[in-house]
């Protein structure tokens, strides 16, 4: 079994000679063609993906898993233009980032390559398999996809047509490696000879499992517990304007907030004045205990701001000052995206500087965490942790560099 | 045991929100104290020095290990010299890589901060504990050491230089910490949650060690199984110069080729024009089956292909072309640094694209892979990974980046 997998990882790998010998514009075509035959291929992608959802209506599925995996005419759609979107992005590949004569008048060029070969561990969402394989092969990487059993037909009908797409182009079919089961998952792991990153999307229990068991460098792209300050100088309209985006806009994703730190001197108004809001969108609050009168909540305890509700649930605290908010922040957040409202220009400068957060806002919603919003273009999601990206991932963190040095017979004195 | 170090990461991590407050002359102040604290400190680094010295003479170990770990006056006089160099490189903080308006009117920073705190793991070289701690003083982080137990004594000299001049300018000594032993290094090594980065420096089984072990993100530095190709188009003198340069300057060093691979068009005409070269500086030849009729040599197995040997010892192989060549090179080597001789244009680009190393040089040495002759100052390493930074790792790639964003009220529609 290992075996298999490892000579079909090994494919992977030495097809990407080849497709580092294609020019940008051929890249751009391919990725245009695959596009077009998602959509000529709708019916059987819809056909699939109606067998999985069959399936998954079997067992007990929380119903917005079902809402992900679910395809319809308009999600297709949605898909082949994002890999169109993807097709016409600036290629990455070949950017001089540095270059300069050496000392020795060597002449050294730091240059945009691919990373090699990717593996993306995913859940199930049929998108996120046409995307992360668009997105590497606009930058020329080998792609391994594992994404979860629930979408398994959907995403066998989407990798047939970047396998059939690649042919058509004279290129090998193994370029893009589907595997199917938590075995072969955890024998890809082990491969950090072959695989040079996995990127593993999806739930806390996934990315933990990923990060510890992988003997190939992670990228994570893990929970989002973001945050809200509201200072004593916050404007308050623009306050609960930012709260209840941020908190209800779209309440399942990584970029919404998990809990509102509310400055103890302006809480017993602020929170008055918000109240009515919340009550509006049905929010569920948990609250410490001096916000607890406040509101009819349930009391908030440790755990609740370490968790990552993904629901129209808030955590409400009162915090003294602004260095129990950081320190809030810093110790019970992700470190993905946390924003202060405040009309006091030193305190915003100190929280930008202070919270240690790929994405640190002031008087705005931390819903813009997307690359989309920042002007990538499609994104593989949001990385948290600090080496190689940090925050938004797009096409650029894709790649890596080389230094190509040309020299006229050199040597070190 | 466990609870008692993680502690002291933990207050290390806790200093290194006192250390983002100073500006880049403050830490440029406290480096320039340490280096003149190491000169006046000299006797006590030196006595330190030799007692590790006198300890290590007991035991059997290879000569040019204690060559390492032995300090001199001249020697100790070039670490100072090394940590003022370090002081006055430009500041890596705060830099603005990148900035714009996003579509919905928030304007977007991308900032360079520290990644946080830098766990170095490293052999037995004294020089490498005052040079690693100063890059991540000057870049902002904090610093957890494990140096080889062979230079304790004179790491804790060293250190303790650190300690005091840190508290002399009212900063907390726990900035800094060294670990002595083994346990304490396996104990750090599952710390991800306040370690942001591990850097193993050294031998093969010290960074496979540390990379299978480890729970933090790994940058490796490890092992140079470098090549030089001679093409059928190359200058016979100039490929026997940088041969002789890239392996005999300096066996030692990671940057040195361990295997030199030449066309089969030219390969008796040119061995024979370059071993009076290689007798004359006494290198050890293993030959593959072609070349061994020219050299009094060993016969070259793959094990020989895979080695880096450190010292005055040549693997020599025929291959019938450039693309033999490179996929020696991209299986064998360790993707550090590899060459190409030739005056073929179209060769010294397809080379250049094709090797999948992190320097890849057309007619020069591959021993100007350093930070160095590079420009770059002070190196911690040359990283052979490809996430984050690859080839010589200096001060910048020490840092991470957040966004910053200021906005006016703004939320998502």
């Amino acid at each position: 079994m290992n075996n298999h997998i490892y000579r079909e990882i090994k494919k992977v790998k030495e097809s990407t000679s080849i497709l580092l010998g294609l020019n940008a514009a051929q890249r751009e075509e391919i990725l245009k063609d695959i596009s077009r035959l998602i959509l000529e291929n709708q019916t059987l992608i819809l056909e699939a993906n109606a067998y999985d959802v069959s399936e998954v209506k079997k067992m007990d599925i929380h119903s917005s898993m079902l809402e992900r995996l679910s395809l319809t005419p308009a999600k297709i759609q949605n898909m082949a233009q994002s890999v169109e979107a993807i097709a016409l992005l600036k290629d990455p590949l070949g950017h001089v980032l540095d270059g300069f004569n050496a000392p020795s008048g060597i002449r050294v060029e730091k240059v945009t390559v691919p990373l090699g070969v990717v593996a993306i561990i995913y859940e199930s969402r049929p998108n996120v398999t046409s995307d992360t394989a668009a997105l590497c092969l606009k930058s020329g990487n080998g792609i391994v996809l594992k994404g979860g059993k629930e979408t398994i037909r959907s995403n066998r009908a989407i990798v047939k047509i970047f396998h059939d797409v690649l042919e058509r182009h004279c290129l090998p079919a193994s370029l893009v490696y589907m595997a199917e089961t938590r075995e072969e998952m955890d024998a890809i792991l082990s491969m950090n000879d072959i695989i040079d990153v996995v990127i593993p999307r999806g739930g806390t229990e996934l990315v933990q499992y990923v990060s510890k068991h992988s003997q190939i460098p992670v990228i994570k792209h893990d929970k989002g517990v973001c945050h809200l300050y509201v200072h004593s100088d916050a404007d308050f309209s623009q306050a609960v304007n930012i709260a209840i985006n941020a908190k209800t806009q779209r309440p399942s994703v990584c970029n919404a907030i998990e809990t509102l730190l509310v400055d103890s001197l302006i809480f017993e108004e602020f929170l008055s004045f918000l109240k009515p809001s919340l009550e509006d969108k049905g929010t569920i609050i948990y609250a410490c205990d001096r916000a607890i009168n406040i509101f009819k909540a349930h009391l908030a305890h440790d755990e609740n701001y370490y968790t990552e509700y993904g629901d129209n649930i808030l955590n409400v605290r009162v915090v003294e000052n602004i260095d129990e908010a950081i320190e809030h922040i810093n110790s019970f957040g992700s470190h993905h995206s946390d924003a202060i409202v405040t009309d006091n220009y030193k305190m915003a400068e100190y929280f930008l500087d202070k919270v240690d957060s790929a994405c640190v806002y002031v008087n705005a919603s931390t819903r813009f965490s997307d690359g989309g919003e920042f002007g990538f273009g499609a994104e593989m999601g949001i990385a948290t942790g600090k080496l190689h990206v940090r925050g938004p991932m797009g096409l650029n963190e894709l790649t890596t560099y080389k230094f190509k040095i040309r020299g006229q017979g050199q040597i070190r004195m």
